[in-house]
């Protein structure tokens, strides 16, 4: 949405909290376009996204005395809360080693402007992505990985990453595993898909696992990195039904196209700012 | 959910409404459980639901204080709402002809405690329908209908809601068309299956319209029953994917569990107050 | 299919075995109502239904003779073979629980013609499904298992299955483990309804399992008994979509109508001879 | 598959069809990789698919020889056959208009192997497409279009797909209505998108319609193009669920990945020569 401004919250649950945010963005004359809260009973947890128009020049909300009256409230009721502006787009680095789909089709969802957000960069591990990355004129750095200069590898990749002043690490069937450093650089930052339907077949070529155990159904998973490996926060999941005449690598051509989906609709959701994390588990307002 | 309020409201987009509404139940202490809102921006209308429960009795929810606080609101803003409470379980009947499925699922599901409902009657116009009706204790009224006493038929239907109070009509596969009479007396109150993905294959015989086609997936749809025939607001629709093989037969085995699952959906959600309608579209809230 | 007769065939793959079938059903004149091969390439394996009309009496299908004139082609091709006749119908024994919804929907569908066979006993460890045994008019067993009873309670249950002659037994949400014993008594002949995405969230409590892993997709397996626990050839699968707002409850509530679509799938399945079991894999002719 | 064969057969139905094709495949020493068969009862019709490897050089299958003998017997029974071998690549024109994402998902899987064809020029009305197609280099030929110019600018299209020999036409979101002259040149040879649930919503705008109804789940459709808008047989549909959220753009966004998936099957299946027509239906072997 075009100049428009998106409140996160999480806090504990108590009685009046829609009311008092409510109240607050009414008084800056907030046009919502759209609001939903959810309540985790188990956890006593409250989550709220608002969204509101910013409006034209002369009738602009104002931000900035919003946000400094908000303050004091999000202090009252122990908020955990996020303001992004849509003016702001967020900065994003794709990840990717030899598979190339899901790269392909982000660059172009992102060229359609399915996806609200700067790509400043590309960071493989292989070189088969820079023809597209080319094409879809966006900086490519090839950084091999070894097992041997794996630190020497992430510290070039640091680097890139915050010249880039990236926000967000989309690891697009990116094939190495994170140091817990990386990890730890970019909490609630790093989106990966694993392709298989979480919590099955954690680990390498889940196809293979899948095709073996004979499944009717194979999936694909996109979810938060966390430092355990295939454990973090589930985002989306997708599933294909396949038959007996399937063989492994209609299982990967398939799963291909869950791939796709289920990380697209991933960092989506994440630049429109919808996904609330708490524990192992994310909100999805729709 | 046990011992809880809805309330539903319909109204005129503008500022304010959701912190006018959380703010009088704030005033009132409700503790809620659950709140949602949509605004159509086409059509300038905004929906809400709000459930909150109604507590213990030295502590309990004072409702008709509420009620009496919230009239001036409702006014003000133009609402159309309805506030209900889960104490007043709604009273149902369900009309079927001779395919049983819809019915059977229905009676299994009420009984395991999905439909938070009383079921005072079952009407058919055809007898299949009674051991089922025995066996679940509800009581079955056999009013056969013909083109030539249609309307006398439907006078004996109109004496068995009133005398059972009933306040919704749950078509479970009852192939007879309602006069407008029947539809103007249930306003909003008249659920229907029909075994097609509508718009696709209106009217009867839609399986076999279907196959004809050379359709690969095949629907069903349950709406509400307006004066036109198969054109109400649609509440729930599902697919089932056929291949060639599939004969006319196998379309309507697989469109059976389709049937069910759509329908039983439908009941459900009105029956927890979930779906708002407005124009010849629903507003279901999850 | 009425008065038909199925050959399903296993053995190791080689030139000319589809046309030495052929040949041998078309020089004994049969009608071929649907025919299906597979090919496992990876274990050199051959698959194939066939399925014929038996015909009218004076042009009756000639089986005896068939079957004799069969039997050095399968001992030449080295096949394991089964020939079955939709005369006699299979004769199942139903086992559950508590939890009903599955034995519902079997009984149901039994009654509506949906699975060509014959149930001639329930049998149970809680006395729970005897009102529904009894409107559908079939034997309701109640042997109840104890730890310490398990031994006895199953030589109850085996002599049962044994004076109703059963072929198949379905565990329709039945929550006692089989011991070994019971399943070598019925090779191929045990099928579960898991209530999970095999292999994820093998053993107890699976919705329980997956609500705290955050999935965003709950599923159900129907699969043979084998003596491993959840670990038999699967047959079916299917999942539906779940969100931050369902509760344990609510997935318990969506996975009953998994398990109902699943295990109904596989029963009809197996009674229309349509599996092949191979290694822990499943083929499903359609 | 690499260097195999592929038979095609329609025919009335009779007995020992498949023991004739068997025998024949079997004499010239076939080794069967696929086959599957079908019969249409109400029809009459009888269908079947047989792949088979081609072999290495020594040892190859005498295509020559099958073919010469295999007439004959096509002329006894009345087939209708076609003989394809994976060698001869089949071509293929892609016609698009300003929406590229089918384009860029048809090029990005020919490039990654998933579609076993040439492809040697797109043909546009307009001239967004040709980035995209000069990055994949493919020859690009922007033909506008006017409803003064049509019949011109469709000899200008005739005269292109004769120069590259092509076979197969597929529009991948082209939004221009071929001619009937079009349609007969490519008899069974021209594929296309249609962005519904067919026959839900014929014609222009079907997302607009769909929205304007209020539809619970969005389709797509891919069909071979006959004389008649919309209604040749269908090869492929899928849907996906939306709600009252979701605005016209959603299920525009929502339905292009419909498109990509139901098309690039349809193409995918035609190039495996798994498609078979009769009347307005499609027989997919899988």
């Amino acid at each position: 949405m075009k100049d428009s401004a998106v409140l996160l919250i999480t806090c504990p649950d108590q009685k009046g909290l829609v009311a008092a945010v409510s109240n607050e963005l009414y008084r800056f004359g907030a046009n919502i376009i759209h609001a939903d809260q959810h309540r985790d009973h188990d956890e006593g947890l409250f989550f709220m996204r608002v969204e509101w128009s910013l409006g034209a020049q002369e009738q602009a909300f104002d931000l900035q005395a919003f946000s400094e009256a908000f303050a004091p409230l999000a202090r009252q009721y122990n908020m955990d809360s996020q303001l992004h502006v849509s003016e702001i787009r967020p900065r994003v680095a794709l990840f990717v080693s030899q598979h190339l789909h899901c790269l392909a089709d982000l660059l172009h969802r992102h060229q359609m402007g399915e996806l609200e957000c700067e790509i400043p960069l590309i960071i493989s591990n292989h070189a088969d992505g820079e023809p597209l990355a080319k094409f879809y004129g966006i900086p490519f750095h090839h950084v091999p990985l070894t097992a041997a200069n794996k630190a020497e590898g992430e510290a070039k990749q640091f680097a890139l990453l915050e010249t880039a002043d990236v926000e967000l690490v989309v690891l697009a069937r990116y094939m190495q595993i994170l140091s817990p450093e990386f990890v730890r650089r970019y909490p609630g930052g790093v989106i990966n898909v694993h392709h298989s339907f979480l919590p099955a077949f954690i680990g390498a070529r889940p196809y293979h696992a899948a095709y073996k155990r004979g499944v009717k159904l194979i999936g694909a998973t996109s979810h938060y990195v966390t430092e355990e490996l295939d454990d973090g926060p589930i985002i989306e999941q997708d599933v294909a039904r396949i038959s007996h005449r399937d063989q492994v690598e209609d299982l990967i051509a398939k799963g291909r196209d869950l791939e796709r989906v289920v990380l697209s609709r991933a960092v989506r959701w994440h630049l429109d700012r919808r996904i609330l994390r708490y524990g192992n588990k994310t909100v999805i307002f729709d």
